[in-house]
């Protein structure tokens, strides 16, 4: 397909990349600060207890310590979702990451002897740690105040009549899918660094990916105005929507620094990480799905259980998103859905890549399986069938434009069966199948969902980008840098992307949803058209020419139908520039897509554009000691336009990184409250020998409304891992996992009660 | 008077005062980078002398030197405003500052001691030190290849018939007045860090006050684009024109980091500070003024002599300031003016603080008060009958529009006598006056004297001003808050100023000529304005009002009529944010001047306001040991308008404290090419307890171009200190000082003659 593109469409590195190879870059934790103090946290090791006493004079006095700060003696303000945690906690614990003091002090190592002075007696208290028997009558209450644990958080939706529909079935099938923990286990720990100025502004570095609501929420918990906070971000080793919520970290960091008059950072360990960096929601989701004699889909019926933990953080609101794949992914003309959140005396859960759509899809594509099984019919006909189309509109109302869901199911199945690896003599061998429906042009979960960008072109024929993108490794700078430079018509090396000082930078919603290349894409655009607006008119008088007799391109300004009549683009600007009456090239742009919230049915159209993707894994088991090894993933994803293949290929690859752990091997063991794996030797992020061949095909639909018809892509590739693998490993084994993930333990189990049943 | 303002007009301290007085600055001294590493320049110590051999090759070997480099071994270009120098010298050395080698090494001490392990071996070359021995036939040329030592810049200007006017003329007087070097003796010295990155972009932390002229010229100086180098200003420790120009420091430095692949540091201490600061020139102004019998002054007739040193900086160029004052302090309708300018082996000077209006109003007012005494007229009254007014025009074409020479004039005598201090017994005392006349609009000296702004207003009422201006400790950063605040009706406390980074700032010719209150503060103005218009868009969507019917102000936005409705300027901000089709306020302006540069014959009306100042001085004299003692200054500003009037006078006083030492003690001797005067116990810079009573009057001529009508005041208050200074020492001793700094030993000597004159 020949492409009127320069620059979009062309693989390219990452503009970040060489100094990141180069050791030049330099993240958070690599920050120094004249006088930089070092605070480090006091949490309980008890899931729930009344703080009794908590004495920390002797932390105090000890040479080297600068400040202590407990839940008793200093300002604070309740935070985050439901407003329902102090950053330290004030009599009593609810789960054991739950922050009781802090100290800062002039080194590490002094904060964390201190930290061992402060002594605590705690009164232990009973404890629950899950959420059905949360909600029993009798069970403890984590928040007393609130007189139950059930959460107030309730997701419910109906659309059509499902009951009716399941009696008039051909099929339905009914199971529960079991989701534990995971953590997104960024190579980069959670840091934050806080500095007060002496009137009282504070200046932050941190690993959010939303730096614009952090201000407001950090202004909150510490009872001053977003005004006064300056947000920084530095490069961050991953985060994955680990920044999406404040948490005590930061809001701790600003306290100390308060406190000790000094700037404090505060920097996870690997063992912190693991305990106190937010998880993926653990939950279980019942489904029952109903379809005719055709395998034409006629109904859903959900109920998501989600343990909340102590805290409301966005691992409780998933169901947001799950619902959403619950009426979305494949055609579905009556849909129930509904859910009981609890809160519990485990640790709280965070927003992690796919936002619940990895769990729904799980449960939603493992069941497509199952029913195709039931109706005997063949698994990819089944999904092709009820495969959305353009020009659908959800159940919610989300409006399907660009939509290519079948011909990423045609692209998958084909590139899997291409060439498959030599079989393992002795194992079996099969194939799954999933699919995925996402947001692709933004979700409108605030009221805005917006971005803005500054461009300015200067004389040297530089072009720098003020975004309100943040980059979190996902590759933004290049993307949006591609699109301004093809906009405008210049080189890609003269274009540098500015994202990191809120003082700077115009607002944006954050980095979530997948939403970056096209809602700050199109920010970026819009402001580079106005400024290749200007260029041209500023052209104009140079060329005698009217602007719309001019183009812009490679570098170069020229007459359309005399391309040999050119100027290169900064000289057009100086001249424009260095004359009377001249003027510079700065222009801005503010994208909100056209959409709307959610109402409080669940009925709206939140996003600009919607997407798809299609995966199929191949996988080779070992019956004997179930063992799966995945050996070949074929991905295709409606990416509207690749703006950058290499990039998203990327975004792809990590992305079935993650969910290949998800499906069979990641698993933050919570017990009793307790996280048991606190260390990459206990917690099984797969290594580069453990990944398998992956094809990635990216469809282009074409989205009008995205940047160069680009669409969002940055969730797609975990999100139908899990069910893919789950599939496939029923292909060669027949055994239905349907909690994951799907250890050996777990496979052999089924494998036995397959055996036992005779099956 | 009355001012409807509400910011501006009200004293204000410096923002970033708080910082600076806590320690909290982090100037460019205190920088650390990672792998930074420390650069130290070897300089010749012979003023003229061919470099014979020069073996680096102990240094290079030495542990701990990362590199060396030397003109045999670096790629680089000739550079300054003539192209005649390049940062490392080769072939031979012109001036003691010469630069022969570089090292860089991982402490200071390192690559101090490597440097004397550098072996130099020289022809030394007969020299010469006297701009007027240059130009005697046979004197060693300072660049052969020019075969001359007569500088091609040549200021030559002729208005009217000089010849004609003085042979009508009733009085005439003539003088030669001679000018020695002085230095800015910055608190902060130079310093100069370079880093590249692995595509080959240089990034630059320096003293310079011009970022986005040093982009181009260090660009060229390394043969690579402006485009590759982005420019960071920290705080500075003064700089006074220091940075007006580009010096080898920052080449090196560049250099530096290139050979050693780390980012490189090279700071001067202060005995290289006095050696290489570049210094304000040394000159001879002869100078003859004709009056007719009515003091009204018919002719003016110049020729100014400069010691142009080794290589071309702006010091070279002075003149075109120095003509200004010879045709513009008071009404002369015949000006004759003409420049011998010389290359020697003397250090080159660079710009400083007034740019020749120093130099030249020494000679101008000094001369108008011995006019009066040949008239025989009151000295008050000479000025008087000659002050320009609002509508004339210079013989060179300046057009002045608001101008309260006369006002000046009547405020500083008035305050003069008002409750002079009580004399000291058997001490002479004396009482001086001198104006000055200055650009007050920008100075057109490039095609483009603009400066860019963008102001944005984000959720939180926060107003971010992004400008191209620079902060070099002149207090633009607040009065220019001040005015983005008064313009938008927001509080200060609300404004923050980002200017210190070319890649986010728009372009902008840099702090020089006292342009930036005006030039930039105009354009802050502008981009604020485009603010508040879209503001009240907002609002008149809230208040269903049309947006003439509502105002802005102190924070809140209300309708005019009934100011009672209000809300929040923030939150009319939030509500037009955050909602379908909302939007983000930002809005940017590009403000240049409406004037013209000067053409060849030096005509042209290059600012746009012109500005006057009158000082009078009291000063008590001993004739025993001809000890002068200031004992009182009354400054007279026509500011336009004076937006931070406790800035305002600061900058008037921190000029008069450099006006006083360069009238009465700072010196930098330069004897045989050797800068004699290498620390502060030679340097005579007046200490805090030297200096006098000040009073300062800031006069509103209100300009209707200005910034709520101010004018530049920056230079004012350093110029015609020296005049007053020599004219109250005539008042007390008759003795007339035409040169400076007017010491002990030459007052004494010029008493000696007075009696032996029997005078």
């Amino acid at each position: 397909m020949a492409q009127p593109f320069t620059i979009v469409g062309k693989s390219t590195p990452k503009l970040d990349g060489p100094d990141k190879v180069t050791g030049r870059t330099r993240y958070l934790h690599d920050l120094e600060l004249p006088r930089l103090a070092h605070g480090k946290i006091l949490r309980t090791r008890l899931p729930h207890a009344r703080i009794v006493r908590l004495d920390a004079s002797r932390a105090r006095a000890r040479a080297g310590v600068l400040a202590v700060v407990t839940g008793a003696d200093v300002q604070q303000h309740p935070f985050g979702f439901a407003k329902d945690q102090l950053a330290l906690k004030r009599g009593k614990v609810r789960c054991i990451r739950d922050e009781v003091a802090a100290v800062a002090a002039e080194t590490p190592e002094i904060a964390e002897e201190a930290l061992e002075l402060i002594d605590v007696e705690y009164e232990e208290l009973p404890a629950v740690f899950d959420p059905l028997k949360a909600l029993e009558p009798g069970a403890p209450l984590v928040h007393e105040e609130l007189t139950t644990n059930r959460h107030h958080l309730r997701y419910q939706f109906t659309h059509g009549d499902v009951d009716r529909a399941l009696a008039q079935a051909a099929a339905v099938v009914e199971d529960t899918y079991r989701l534990g923990f995971v953590t997104p286990a960024c190579m980069g720990t959670m840091v934050a660094i806080a500095d007060w100025d002496p009137a009282g502004n504070l200046t932050m570095w941190t690993t959010t990916q939303v730096p614009f609501i952090y201000q407001r929420d950090l202004g909150e918990a510490l009872g001053i105005g977003g005004d006064r906070i300056r947000v920084l971000q530095p490069p961050v080793g991953g985060n994955f929507g680990r920044g999406l919520d404040l948490y005590p970290i930061d809001v701790i960091a600003a306290l100390l620094a308060r406190a000790a008059r000094r700037p404090v950072k505060i920097e996870f360990d690997r063992v912190e990480e693991f305990l106190a960096c937010p998880t993926r929601e653990a939950c279980a989701i019942w489904l029952r799905t109903a379809a005719d004699r055709d395998g034409r889909l006629l109904a859903r019926d959900a109920h998501v259980t989600i343990d909340g933990g102590a805290y409301t953080s966005w691992g409780s609101t998933t169901p947001y998103v799950m619902l959403s794949t619950v009426a979305g992914l494949y055609r579905v003309p009556n849909v129930r859905f509904d859910t009981t959140i609890a809160y519990t005396n485990n640790p709280y859960s965070g927003s992690m890549r796919g936002y619940g759509n990895p769990e729904s899809t799980f449960a939603v594509e493992s069941q497509m399986d199952d029913l195709a099984d039931r109706l005997g019919m063949d698994r990819l006909a089944l999904r092709r069938l009820n495969a959305p189309k353009p020009g659908d509109v959800s159940p919610q109302g989300f409006v399907l434009t660009s939509f290519a869901m079948r011909e990423c199911l045609d692209a998958a199945a084909a590139e899997i069966a291409r060439n498959p690896p030599p079989p393992t003599p002795g194992w079996k061998r099969g194939v799954g199948y999933a699919g995925m429906f996402h947001v692709g042009g933004g979700a409108r979960i605030y009221r805005s969902d917006g971005c803005g960008a500054i461009v300015k072109l200067d004389d040297f024929g530089k072009v720098t980008l003020i975004t309100g993108a943040s980059e979190i490794g996902q590759g933004s700078e290049t993307v949006l840098a591609m699109i301004v430079a093809e906009t405008l018509g210049v080189p890609l090396a003269r274009v540098d992307v500015v994202n990191s000082d809120t003082s700077i930078r115009p607002w944006d919603v954050g980095t979530h949803a997948s939403r970056t290349t096209f809602v700050a894409g199109n920010a970026a655009r819009q402001a580079a058209e106005k400024v290749r607006t200007q260029l041209l008119d500023m052209a104009a008088a140079q060329f005698d020419e009217p602007a719309a007799a001019l183009d812009v391109k490679g570098g170069w300004v020229f007459a359309r139908r005399d391309p040999q009549r050119r100027v290169q683009y900064e000289a057009v600007a100086r001249a424009g520039h260095f004359r009377g009456g001249g003027r510079m090239l700065v222009a801005e742009a503010f994208y909100d897509p056209p959409t709307t919230m959610l109402d409080k049915d669940f009925q709206g159209n939140v996003s600009a554009a919607y997407t798809s993707a299609f995966q199929a894994v191949l996988v080779d088991v070992d019956p004997e000691i179930g063992r799966v090894v995945v050996r070949k993933v074929a991905s295709a994803h409606d990416v509207g336009r690749a703006l950058n293949p290499a990039a998203a290929e990327g975004q792809v690859h990590g992305g079935i990184h993650m969910g290949l752990g998800y499906a069979l091997s990641e698993r933050l063991v919570v017990e009793r409250g307790q996280v048991v794996t606190q260390t990459f030797m206990d917690y099984a992020v797969l290594k580069a020998d453990d990944m398998p061949e992956i094809e990635v095909r990216l469809i282009e639909s074409v989205d009008a409304e995205g940047p160069f018809g680009a669409k969002g892509l940055g969730e797609s590739g975990v999100i139908p891992v899990a069910a893919a693998v789950r599939n496939a490993i029923k292909d060669a084994t027949g055994v239905r996992c349907n909690e994951l993930p799907v250890t050996p333990e777990r496979l052999l189990a089924g494998l036995g009660a397959a055996i036992r049943g005779g099956s």
